[in-house]
């Protein structure tokens, strides 16, 4: 009778395949043998450099022809968005909606892009509006907005540490008089404070208009940190602009505690008729499935409890010219269903913070424009409506996937929209 | 003198805006008036489709000229990929590397293709690929590979839930059975199990070839979560082919414990010489910052202490045809540096599960199957050895960014890349 | 307009109360004047030790007679459970119950005794035990069992860790005879393995008899680790008995993968009828109360979503002899709360990992052990029902707070007991 | 060849035992035949109620000698702290130190009172203590105090929710002067919010004197809540005093964003000599150690990073009276070693919540109170002082556990002292 060990040993015997252990070890040796060239670098993006970089690469033609050559228009609107570029990729786009919103900022109906490569995502999504729309729509609001950066300052003792804390939490307003040197978006709101030891993370809250703003908050809390290492009277052993404290591209707890993009909200009535008709289950057996699946989350030791908000942020994401990494900080949060007093189906979902602009980053590229345009949401002013309209987005994708696994549908649905048109 | 309470009235007023609470209040509200027609969807993709939704949508024709009419050959390729298609978005791709990876599976000099819009992106991990390239590469091998599927089954009580994990347990030769009736390439390798009162979670283990493997394992685990209902000896209430305990699109600890994806992890010896040549700082420093930044994460409750894992990893999964919102789960992990005792710098990254694969997916559509093929690793076979690139580039990545952090170029790297011809 | 850093810098200046930031700096400085004799210490316990103790100490009499002079019995019982030992604490000891237990190895009505000095404690636990009594009792049974202990191997390269861990793995058989030889009750019945770049993290995993077995499982692994050190083919630089991954005396997600101590649950159905007379409230509010509760404990970060389970336990702990630190990491797992079909209560507690036993630690000491004697439960054979035992009582206790919480008695009961006799 | 499925299986059927599963089934049924009477309970203690109780459960007599007749003084000291009154458990006290602290309100060498049973511990803790004072002492300041309390509000939207924040923030000189009426100790010191949908979960911040404080916020807090369900402009449809966010009795992650209790840090640089002389082993030994426990603990999925906080703060909350069951919550936090410029070792924890006092509860027990005396800490004005020397304790805690773990002495000095005197 046998346990995970024997399964760890086939595996790790599976790795190595043929090899002995002495050939595996060799083959992970470092090697100084003719050595590659590893060039410079550029952030120049002109059609001339890069095929300049297709011929001295001496890859196959036809690649270039798939990733360069298809592109016919003008590439120089990519430069200070990519470096040492040789090409594009295209992802299709595909409409969800309209979707009904009804929020502070985003009042009307909504054409939704969505750039995915994954059979019924879309599909899911878009089952999802079609049932908040018919209910009359998502109501959604943005709870809170602020983008913070945590530098860190190391100090000989914790008692130089309490010493440097005092001072800094006085200078507020000198500190708010630097950052709008450095942009007359962002602005300085709070600072947050966190001593371990003799260190001392401070975070720095800003409001960044409509950019998501990341560049815009190191830059202002790089010239913050300038000063305090210019007039600090205790002056740090050293310091740095960012400290893995702030959560910036990664899933944290402290996104529960602490906004990072905007706290937003969303929540609708789905009347029973609507749930039978539109969803096929019940209010009830979706209740029953949400619970559960709440405490399946809460064992895997997740943050928040939630189904998948991740397909439909990363998809609207990638359409809108968002930073597609932040997929991994914003796809948190929670989602709740209760039956309502009346038996109709209450849904929820609230999001910690999403990173999300509608200026900046990659909102401007062409096609990125083009689906900020097509929902009416490109440019200035426009950054909570699309947080709004973000979170009623998630909420349609929770309602479409709890609704499939409890009505057992959720296989079916992805073998017949993964195979379509495959055969 | 105040407190949070402030900012938080503070906020709550200016998301309001000019609007009193009642008008707010008003404006939330369902609305059933003009409710727009939802279309049913389709799963077809052909240019006439896409041509005739334009039409319909009478959105502006410039946005269809950049999403759909600018690319001009066959788009039936993207149909299995993408539902209610109405044209595609454009991403820049940039190179990183060469980069020498010195795996089990991936052997040579990798050039990367990354797919993003934000800048200094590229940039910083090209340097990075520069570095472990200098220092002979790096090597990496694949520790485990698996992907899993719980789906949950109800009882009425803990007693039947207990008797129906003995007999599911004993039945593991079927389930391997039938999930091979489902899929070639995917293979049952274990069951674990969770009672939760008289809840029972299974877990479902497989190998999945080349493949990521998602839809794989749903299919198979439904075949087997069917033929559980049609023959346990104690019938479950009701059962649901996944309980969010899979860890399925979200970051989550049990990712430490049990394998989703591959897990795969890379290391390098950086000599003090090339530490201060390429990157401008020292072992010590390195290891200084990565000390402090590790506690930072710890802090702000991230699961895992890393840097950027989801920078990278964003860019290669868009890039090679990943499911881009696997990140979310993806991006998690350990990065550790410390000083050799001959004061060279160690280096290492461990991805506890990486969702990836080299068939499937979007891996077979135009752009980015091109991208596969200029890494050489396109098609059956390539798997592990991409898992292996990918741990190395995010290595090359997390060198890359401490350096900045520690020696204060993060901030600078960051305003001139991203103003560059911005002008 | 004032935002938390008012509040941080009010704070810094109450704690640094009268003194100026130099003054307070100086206060902190070590101080090598006068240093006192620090004594080396003793592990043995007489009553002529202690008093020697006392009178050199120069503390006040009437301190020497709580706590030595007021115990006059044996003082030698407790030799091996203390070192430099002065005298006896005295904390109150409650019943709660008869609680009716129907488990797989407790089966009965039990006296369950609870050490505690918190007003409310027990009656809160009793009026629990009441309410699972009248319904026929609670149902429990131990799921899993296992208590680890993980060490840690240092390698140079990742390629030496893992060809080490292709031989640890083979080595169950030897590792097993090994462990076989430093105790009769406990043994190896398992091993996983974790690869961190060039660290290995064996988890060694044991059956301990009715010992709670800490330290029965380090010297067994003590003994394994000092035979790999002889003669693993690839030796490690250096190793660690334990590491810090085996979730010793603290809360980690782990424990909800990988089992420390006993897993179990206990479940109840509570008729309507029962929850209304004896609680003064519905199943239906009760639910509602707890779904919320779910939710507010996943955004409050805690591992597992329940009540309060340290309380019950802690008590439960203290006065059968267990090892109080425990707490930390036994206080976690999974409350449930739902409306059956019929307008009833169920509800449910499941305890991924506390740490118990019947034999060893300080279950044999003279209160102690008096303790588990009115239960039923001392000595050998015992420790499973003992679980079982536990896991019902926390189960009331989740009960009866709910209960409060639900129908607006908590602080009422919480003034109303603390304040007893007190006038 | 197995994997864990088969381990699951065995286990399963062990647990069962010799019954097969219809009887193991039957054995958990509901059970009301014979059910025992369960007493209303009493808070009364007195000798001749707890006489009875005795006479009446007819256990046997050696029992009641052991748990009751043993004490022979004034037992009514007890009425308030516990309930159904029936004797007394005896925990027995090892001193540690003296401890040199250098702290804000802690000044002086402490001589430290812990109550356990368990092996090992008081001598581990002794020994950290030693080094601390040959050191010159422990630095060491409380750097936040506050305890909370979180009721949660349900409304029917989330547009209501939002309204009756912006009402609530705006009602703190309110909220403050009513919890005033309750209170003299405690002070409301601010107001934090957490919306999710239609649910407000608001955080009331107060300090509480030298108490712990948790029945004051609770009272405070009622009080608070049941005017704003008398004067709220948007009437909640239901209220609960307490939501679960606080933190309350478990581990969680707001810990770090969000005092409950003291947050206290502890700092010492102890000297290489000191290190090898004292605890045979170098500061490069205990790092290396340290940082690889620190990778151990995230990969467990702890909160926070540690060795064994909870062991000293157990013991030392019994010997002083706190709630035992708050280690769950206490037992948190960072310890942080580094090697310093000149060789010799840093080494810090900080605590970012200890639930303590030195009034209410049951510090004023008779073994507690003298307990606290001991350390010239009893009373009024002291608690801060206790939580600094806390602080210190539970580094000297880390000091003498890495210590024993990097010089492979830990499994020899529990061997050694649990067994001593066992013969």
């Amino acid at each position: 009778m046998a346990g995970k060990r024997d399964l760890t040993r086939l595996h790790a015997e599976r790795m190595l395949g043929p090899d002995d252990l002495a050939s595996a070890a060799q083959r992970l040796m470092p090697d100084l043998d003719g050595l590659p060239e590893v060039s410079q670098g550029t952030a120049k993006v002109s059609r001339e450099r890069m095929s300049r970089w297709w011929e001295k690469s001496g890859a196959k033609p036809d690649l270039r022809k798939i990733l360069l050559d298809s592109v016919t228009d003008d590439v120089t609107a990519y430069q200070g968005n990519i470096e040492n570029a040789i090409g594009f990729l295209r992802l299709p786009i595909g409409i969800a909606g309209p979707l009904r919103v009804n929020g502070l900022a985003a009042k009307g109906d909504f054409l939704i892009p969505l750039a995915t490569t994954e059979a019924a995502l879309v599909a899911s999504y878009h089952r999802g509006c079609r049932v908040l729309t018919s209910a009359g729509g998502c109501s959604t609001l943005v709870l809170y907005e602020n983008v913070n950066r945590a530098p860190a300052f190391v100090f000989k003792t914790t008692s130089e540490a309490c010493q440097f804390v005092v001072w800094a939490m006085s200078m507020f307003e000198e500190f708010e008089r630097i950052a709008a040197t450095t942009t007359s978006h962002g602005k300085l709101v709070d600072i947050g404070c966190t001593v371990e030891g003799n260190h001392v993370y401070l975070n720095f809250e800003f409001t960044t208009g409509d950019a998501s703003g990341q560049n815009m908050v190191t830059l202002a809390t790089q010239a913050i940190c300038d000063q305090i290492m210019a007039t600090a009277p205790v002056t740090p052993l050293r310091f740095y602009v960012e400290s893995n404290l702030s959560g910036d591209k990664k899933a944290s707890a402290r996104a529960y505690h602490s906004t990072r993009g905007k706290k937003v909200t969303a929540e609708a009535i789905i009347p029973a008729e609507l749930v039978a008709k539109l969803l096929h289950t019940t209010p009830k057996a979706m209740v029953e499935y949400w619970q559960m699946s709440a405490i399946g989350g809460v064992l895997s030791g997740t943050i928040g409890v939630h189904g998948h908000f991740a397909n439909g942020l990363a998809a609207l994401y990638l359409a809108t010219g968002q930073d597609a990494a932040c997929v991994a900080e914003s796809a948190t949060g929670v989602t709740r269903f209760e039956v309502t007093e009346d038996g109709n189906l209450y849904a929820t979902v609230t999001l910690p913070g999403i990173m999300i602009g509608t200026v900046g980053g990659g909102t401007g590229l062409p096609s990125q424009k083009a689906c900020l345009e097509l929902m009416g949401l490109a440019g200035a002013g426009k950054a909570r409506a699309l947080s709004e309209v973000c979170a009623a987005l998630l909420l349609a994708g929770e309602l479409s996937i709890i609704a499939a696994l409890c009505a057992g549908h959720f296989s079916r649905a992805h073998r017949k929209l993964a195979r379509t048109g495959k055969s």
